[in-house]
């Protein structure tokens, strides 16, 4: 017989990811466990990420989304699901829940040995003149989606208020509906958590599909119009729009967890310790609503992803019933990714710009490459942004933008912070390398050579083009490029690389140089030759594509 | 001024891979060098690993090919390079090479301060009757290519004699341009370095197209006939061939060296140090003619792989410039993978019966998925073995074969190894997710969940269905499923796993049980129960799909 097979009381409130993960370790742990869920909407366990999809229409079945139903879990796991059931307060002295029937709105008390609370966020409405206007949604819920999807099939002009990875994917959606959706960022950009330069492909394929995209603004407030919901922005624009949705941010669910007096953080998430434990031993807390250790700094962050809420729904089960074989939580990383139409941006660990606000040293670069050996049909441009720290040379973080093989790029940067790898690690990772999938030399190894060069003092790398007069700006492409695409700057000379060992003698010797070509690798080569001539000499990190342009083409097809 | 601007005279003997890279590294790292690249060949530089998919015309420009010409080399890079050109003899006292020019047939003393070999590798032709007839070809260089596609072209039945990866790209290849193929491998599989289970689904999938795929037996002689030549196999069958392709592995080339009387391995390939030296300090040597350290274990290992070229070629020529700030060879983890038709398969690190054979202790298991979400449209399966050091949890090696995804789980698993990560850092890893791209808990996190699992007593894994009569299976899966798809075995019981706690008094409770279900999955879940009621219980490691049948559904579709 197993010794897990305890008797315990298990009670979780909140049966999405982070839930519903608790519930279905605890039962492999222990068939005698009376496990109990609480789920105070009508569903459980359902599809969170993919809500977006069925919006739009490409994912057609909404049965899809619901991986179990109260039904299922019973009869799979032996679970008590009660969903419409809300928890009214935990009464820690005596280990119990209030929970409320929401049909009978009968009050019962519920005892427990251990309590996981896995009460997710809520989107963030802010307060707005005409905020509450009735074609203003949020999508965080089955309820929300269908609310969403009824209204949208009637609309025809859509905003969607933030740009970040859910608002990207309820724009595409929409769009693909054949809506007329414009979509408006406080930011200078979109993905704010990506740094500005990464997202440039994103915004670009946006416009490109028709999403109209406004930077730098926000609304101010929402005016009823005969025909439409006018959002007035703070620049003065305004944006007519039969339904709004607003994706603005969310906020923890810890009000049972303040009112019950378990320690939160500043930002109102539950404190947990790296078993999933909040300040109360008996009580666990999971997802959404909590903060963990960052894994790179272990400084207590809130990072709202379904694979933090599930991993740690099932870490706390297992500390529950098996106390001393779980392993502590490791932190997370903030690993997260978007598809846009065509295109992919995502990051992991730490961004340049999370970096520079927090204070802390760092390196950066950006190589440009294509997914797989550029002489396999169909190879696809690929950038990848990576950041180290200069004193240890360890991975802090990356940042991935491109048509294909984004996500394993930033899966392998991923896994090299988790395992603590340096920059001269990446450099030697070994990949899969066979024509379809990958290069010789990958990008990853590309964006270790190029780090460990920038350490070495090989390269050095600007990240933008010289102010005007500051620098003689030198493109290193080949002319019939140079002409078709041209730096975006005055003055600058196109000195081919082939040719440059005999025509050093028209740059100025006396004024620092920046070389530039299509993806930045011609122009550290020049500026190899050209510092061991004594030039001053930096080279554009990514080169026209990265910095400037990033579907600018690396050659002219031949002809 | 650079510091790495010395005038040193470097020779590299072999202008592929390892050869090409260690030229490009030294000149950046020294504008003053003199370089020189001496190729027997006609050809430099050229993409190796993309020679069978000219012959098929997936990459129809041939051109694409030639990464760099001798011409490219000189302009870009400075480079003396010197095509059909053979060296004779290393005179390592005096340190120079002697070379023949092949046009002319000059002799010449070619000094050097450093000299990097990278001679590479060459098929191996088995000494068999009739194996030097002209319709049987090998595939290694671009004028291999040329002679293989041209004759290709006349013929109709083709044989491939091993079933290897470059024999499995080459098989499909000439399928793809409507050949007969016949494959012939030695071992009673397909990808003799994988594991069996592993590789079912390529084998079913060259079937599916056509190749015919002959296993546990070997060409033993050639017979011309008029009309074709008759490959005689061990087993006595025959096969009439238009033309032949032998890709059953390679050798090094290393009789120069040896002749220089540098240490070499036991099976003849140059042995060199983490920095790529030979045993002269001034002979490096990189890419297939070299044994390094494996990542692992710390042995010699040779691996005739284009990325370890690259990076070994490239870390020879920073050893040379700049020894004290080069950062040692990490050793090689073997990586590879295949694409073959509609599917992939690949390895990294060590198999389970390489460690078998080794006598090394380890543990495996085999999990099941989809690349991506299920609820998400496009999801495919995926297989993926995990293989650990039972002691430590340190992961040793990993195996994927699937439709999609494949080359990303074993990037991410490459990465793992080379950070040193366990079985309980692979549960934890935190990979990008968004439908389109991932799950919540990827198939990685769940390898990993499985393993732990296997370590901590939950989870007891077998490999193959019971010996009959010597347990008792347990088909878990829905009625419907387990109808269509029967477990291959006799006197199955099928208990859908939502009744299980009600019926098991159908289970004899004095034997022991074997769960199957689809995936894997079900299987343990149900063992879980069973073992906590006092069953001796284990389970089908990898479901139906893993161990009988990969192509195996884990759902009927809804009707």
């Amino acid at each position: 017989m197993d010794s897990t097979s305890s008797s315990l009381r298990l009670v979780i409130v909140g049966g999405v990811a982070a839930g519903a993960s608790a519930a279905a370790r605890a039962r492999r742990l222990s068939e005698n466990a009376s496990i109990t869920l609480l789920e105070r909407g009508p569903d459980v366990s359902f599809a969170n990420c993919g809500l977006p999809y069925h919006v739009g229409g490409e994912i057609a079945d909404r049965a899809a989304l619901a991986v179990q139903t109260p039904q299922t879990l019973k009869a799979l796991l032996n679970i008590d699901v009660r969903t419409n059931t809300e928890v009214l307060e935990i009464d820690r002295p005596s280990k119990r829940v209030r929970i409320r029937n929401g049909a009978t709105a009968e009050l019962e008390w519920l005892p427990y040995d251990k309590l996981v609370l896995a009460t997710g966020a809520a989107p963030v409405k802010p307060v707005l003149p005409g905020a509450d206007d009735p074609r203003i949604h949020t999508l965080r819920s089955l309820a929300d989606m269908d609310r969403l999807k009824r209204f949208a099939e009637q609309a025809e002009r859509i905003a969607v208020i933030g740009a970040g990875f859910i608002g990207l994917e309820v724009a595409e959606q929409l769009n693909r509906l054949g809506k007329r959706v414009a979509i408006v960022e406080l930011q200078d950009q979109v993905l704010p958590l990506l740094d500005g330069s990464m997202t440039n492909l994103v915004r670009d394929e946006l416009r490109r599909h028709g999403v109209e995209v406004i930077l730098s603004d926000s609304v101010s407030r929402f005016d009823p119009s005969p025909s439409s919901l006018v959002c007035r922005l703070g620049s003065g624009r305004t944006i007519e729009a039969d339904l709004v949705v607003m994706s603005v941010g969310i906020r923890p669910e810890s009000a049972l967890a303040r009112a019950a007096g378990l320690v939160l953080g500043p930002r109102g998430h539950i404190r947990v310790d790296r078993y999933l434990r909040t300040s109360d031993p008996d009580v666990y807390a999971a997802g959404d609503a909590v903060e963990t250790e960052d894994f790179v700094t272990g400084e207590f962050v809130a990072v709202a992803l379904g694979g933090p809420a599930n991993r740690q729904g099932r870490l706390a089960a297992d500390h529950i019933f098996r106390p001393g074989q779980t392993k502590p939580y490791l932190g997370t990383l903030g690993t997260a990714i978007v598809r846009v139409f065509d295109v992919a941006a995502g990051l992991t660990g730490w961004s340049e710009k999370r970096l520079a606000a927090a204070g802390r040293p760092f390196e950066a670069v950006v190589v440009n490459d294509n997914q797989h050996a550029g002489y396999f049909p169909g190879a696809k441009p690929l950038a990848l942004k990576l950041v180290w720290d200069p004193q240890t040379g360890r991975v802090l973080g990356a940042q991935a933008a491109g048509l294909d093989g984004v996500d394993k790029r930033l899966d392998v940067i991923a896994t090299a912070i988790m395992g603590g790898l340096t920059i001269d690690d990446l450099a030697q990772l070994e990949l899969s390398y066979a024509p379809p999938f990958g290069a010789a030399k990958d990008i990853v190894n590309l964006a270790g050579f190029a780090a460990c060069n920038i350490r070495d003092g090989l390269l050095k790398a600007v990240d933008r083009l010289p102010a005007p007069g500051s620098a003689q700006v030198l493109d290193v492409r080949p002319k019939p490029l140079a002409k078709a695409y041209p730096v975006p700057a005055e003055g600058v000379l196109n000195i081919p690389l082939a040719e440059l060992r005999g025509r050093m003698g028209e740059l100025d010797a006396g004024r620092p140089v920046v070389t530039v070509c299509a993806l930045g690798k011609t122009a550290y080569f020049a500026a190899r030759v050209l510092s061991q001539r004594g030039f001053r000499v930096s080279s554009l990190t990514g080169g026209m594509r990265g910095s400037i342009d990033p579907r600018s083409p690396a050659k002219l097809p031949t002809a």
